[in-house]
């Protein structure tokens, strides 16, 4: 059992909102409305292979706001690892909305459940060392929160949720900016006491310039993995270190394995493919 | 050149919007605001991979909304194939609106291109055949409209948008509805002279029966092989046949060799990795 | 009793929302406010004039979008015909509410009602024939999905509800696109397997090159009489022709006697009267 | 020329969007899309019949919102009376745009058109009385700062926008609320010095009861013509008459005669059929 | 108790809903999410000074959109005078919408107590005249009926609610319109009979002029205590007179002992300070 | 000249329009569109009392939202001070516009200002010392991006911008969670590496604890100068401290020489009066 409380609805409803409008557009669902007038149907939705649950107050969501008579019952938590053939949920209800809502549902729920079952196995591929894996900004426009909450039951950490709740100063902000030492200072004088900073770097060299200033954490771009052991040599006790850049599910284990202490992920969020779920009506 | 017009701007400005403010937060770009006062910069976007472009107009917008001033210029049309390191488009404005909407430019241009790649990948293995590749409505919730039009540019057809604009008599409907007799008939009665009215099937003597009630096509769930072949056979010149069901990029040629006309292909939208792109300030 | 189903409320809150808050400005309703405390009462919806029901779901959702306490009950069924001085419904509840709500609530209700109401007239008249009354796109902005329910409850069929769903090629399109032949081809190219393709003509001439070209459908526009009969013997078992332009309730019949598959009527819904209701405390 | 000037367009701008993502739906002009690129057109907008012209600002809206390159160029003024036949407006621009917000462009200004005529012809009936005529709150739900316009250039006065501009005492309100003295009592304490105060009346000795209490206009409910012409013997000087309640433009100017002051009409907006306008590529 | 009705929640929920997501961003409350899983409390919601009671309906939705479950009990009415300590509201429910919506509650609250506070102690400073406390329209972005119906808690009037719901003629309309006659004249023609006109006048002059305008009310801008004086003698009877402009909580009552009908104040809305209102956890 | 850049105007637009909208309600400014029909105007916009500046670019969206062609002319830069009688900026363009847009441009400007004024005051009280002011989440519903920035003009910090950047631990946390040690090692289990910690704690021995436990701040709440300086002399480089609770302009000086870092004022947004300015037309 999870104990990371999702979102709250009012975060979200828009969200799906939108997402069943966009599918049931001006004239609705004409099979549906065509053939089925008032039955009443039990379905299940079932997962094809095997994964980490994540979504199911969304996918309740969508039956639920098309009709709040829809009842949802999760059959697993969220955050489990479920084999290829569990039932995630049942519903009971008027069949409409039960089809209308189905592939809204879904389209969240197989997102949702890709992206945290592949932050589960980056998860497990680090498993004995500190290193913690964590997402980037490169989500679905749009969809950032819920996929920040997917990586989090994959047991993957969040980075910054936007521009606005941490400093991170890039090659592009210092090739504008000047040295890394006026950029630090600058950005201390302008944000308040809560925010943290991180950096950017490119080499050991600029590693070290970084820990000297006393930055919060720094991000190795596209570090060997010895350059990276050899980072981790260099700043043990004083700042954080953050390994980015081009790993791999299947590299991830040896980038762990030199004592960085967070790993970035970028395809946690943008290319995880989507967990294959349906709804079956029983 | 392709000569397929991207969707208004009007349809997806609402959605760049919200994109942005999803990544500006309350604060802002905390770290450009503390460290970039008035610089002009020229900036491009360029592609690390392989790939099919789609998406430069929506990136546009996220630039122009922020600040109209920005220049953007594509080196690219949409559609076109590129090779890794290709620039895709040049910038040149003020440097902080560039860097701010940089990310969420790049999440919708990384997006749609790895739908479009993966389409025209798709497209290219079924040459010489008369199949289509088609999407499905496996979209992301809320960018649909974007990621057909990603699906397009690669060279494949769209299915329905939505639960609107056509008939999907799917296993469920069945089950409910009763005989496909009675539930074509139903269905004509029911919708408009404008609406095609397609059938899943999951054997050939469904198929059968399909074919004989003049649908206008008919949704071969999971077949094999050797089954397609058979259904072409069958129903060749009686009703359009659409494959679907699980068929991968490995396997989608042998698929079209049977004859079928359309191919579906899930995977396009749910499952299409990013492709990499990136913004450098030059 | 009708058994076609309302849209879902989700598709249409949103607009009964606003409508609401249209009525209710800033200051919200004055009189009542000064007037009224607490007071329970209950009241009638009544028609005063013969008609076809339509849009009661809508009028409920505007009380029950100010106070979900009011209790709505339905006393006839959508899609009924009714006699002037029938109850509509009957509600019960806090009268601030009730009295706040009832512009709004009648506002959609008279229109819709009235849309019904002209198209079960045009119905009527062509009874007996195989000819089915269809709307337009001319409908009201932002209500086309009710408007066009409503047609659906007055006996009516749906032609496209917007510009994606069908191909309807007019006269502007041809004068721009070259010849019907090499429209329709390009047409074919373009879009999914599940769009139809309808095609506007103005003489015989051009109604025997559509046939041939094998599209779905062809809009007789501004056809007389006797130019509709000799168009339906032509094009007999080939395609479906829809008789358009200038229709009135007065000849409607003469033309669905020629034999045309589909009468579509602008007026349904740009300029139907709307039906006279009221509500009474009682 | 009229000098009443129009709405901003942002309070209806966001109206007239979602106008056009009505008509445009998902996937967008199909026709257009697949049949026309880059062709610039010519077009004009002309009446079909006689009428008073109001919405051209708004139609005009609907072509900019999609594309701001479109040229729209008045042909006449808001307010004016125009000829069948007579040309609107001029367009020039890229065809598609032009094509693809024709339909919405046109709902509005049928409509708007179509009530100003209606105003126009009532106002005419009464010329030489001093009566104004009036609309009423029974307009589009959505649309009635735009109707009201229409009715302001169709020469007509406003009445009430809302719940919250003016007070407004009908029977519903009076059967709950006790007295007429108590009611109007009730209301000047509790709303503020620039709120007017009208009671609706059902016979003469109501309307005495009124006129004593001071309030600043009185509504005559359904009163025949020899019932209005003693109350305006009744309340000359008085008070302020409005007569109301199922008064046609056959009876207007009868029911002006009597020397009420305002007259007030609620199927100006909510019956008036739409003026036929059309869009023609020169 | 207060009879004022509060606005419906439909008018501003919406605003509060905003509010929510405003503070709970896109990662929701960090802390109460990583300490406090399911635990139930109690909390009160404190007055820390003296004060009038306004909002607690707009608190309760605070925490009701957030999580129905939460039971949120008002302990005193909306227009009740608190001392110090004093308990306003009890909640039960889960601890993380209570934490959550806490301080979105407060916020409102605070403001709108404060609001409603300066109200009552210029009401209380005026007693024994006839002067009528007004707000104005100098009033928070996006929160104006609220602030109006604090005022009215308060004890206060309500002048015009926005531009659209009165005339207000003032200087530089004046400059621009030519004489007060003229303006008049040509206003009374443009707008409808349930429209008051204001004329704001600098001198007693204008005010002359404008009484015998017959216009409904006129605004004494900046007059000194004498000067009102002999305004109030001049307009007796004839014209309601309003006061207004840099009066404070101070002078208040000598102005309305001058006999001026209506006193407005612009501070009840741009800056009475925040009454100080907690939330405790029990 | 300030160097604090402004939010983007896409981050407030949807704000500024709202507020439009709320004052032009349904039927526009009734007063100017009677009397002024196309004059070109010039006018100004002047501060009545000395201040620091703050919300021209809001000031102007909201006159350019209404009429892009009203050319504004800031006449002073965002966070100057300004003696009375300044012209703040100049406005030239048709009247309509510029009088209907007034009341909302004064009404952010007056707020804005007064928001950075008091800030001001603040930073002006404690020159000399370490301590920065900041700012708290007690700002107005849906402004508080807006009042942030203006806090950042009157040289003041800004405290976290909601729930979700930085983790806060009240009492009301500890009371739910346990120990402290427990909820600071939950709380670092939890948030992701760019999350500051600081927890509230109202004893010198609590103080001592969130030190030992390497927190990144103390909030030390209703602290009295004497004790103060005691938790200043303990946590001397191991922590950074904050006062808070009860501050006012008159002590803020005493607090700020006890040593502490950052010293939070409520009141700085939401009871600051709101500076006096006005729109001059000339």
């Amino acid at each position: 059992m999870s104990a990371i409380p999702p979102p709250f609805p009012l975060t979200y409803e828009a969200l799906v909102r939108r997402a069943l409008r966009e599918d049931l557009g001006r004239a609705g669902d004409l099979t549906t409305d065509a053939l089925i007038a008032d039955r009443h149907v039990e379905a299940r939705i079932v997962v094809r292979e095997a994964g980490r649950v994540a979504g199911l107050p969304v996918a309740a969501a969508a039956f639920r706001l098309l009709d709040a008579t829809v009842a949802f019952e999760a059959c697993t938590s969220e955050g489990c690892d479920v084999a290829p053939g569990t039932t995630l949920a049942r519903l009971r209800g008027p069949a409409r909305p039960i089809l209308a809502a189905e592939r809204t549902a879904l389209n969240f729920l197989g997102r949702l459940c890709g992206i945290a079952t592949a932050t589960a196995r980056a998860v497990a591929a680090v498993q004995g060392t500190r290193a913690r894996i964590a997402c980037t900004r490169k989500t679905t426009p749009g969809l950032r929160a819920l996929e920040k909450y997917a990586v989090r039951l994959g047991g993957g950490a969040n980075h910054r949720f936007g521009l606005d709740d941490g400093v991170l100063i890039k090659d592009n902000h210092l090739r504008l900016a000047g040295s890394l030492a006026a950029a630090v200072e600058r950005v201390r004088l302008r944000v308040g006491h809560m925010v943290k900073i991180e950096v950017e770097v490119d080499s050991l060299e600029q590693l070290r310039q970084a820990a000297a200033l006393g930055v919060d954490a720094v991000l190795l771009d596209n570090f060997g993995v010895a350059e990276l052991r050899e980072a981790v040599r260099l700043a043990e006790g004083k700042v954080l270190l953050e390994a980015s850049g081009g790993i791999t599910l299947e590299d991830v284990a040896q980038v762990a394995a030199t004592g960085v202490h967070v790993i970035s992920l970028g395809w946690l969020t943008h290319s995880a493919p989507a967990l294959d779920v349906a709804l079956e009506v029983t």
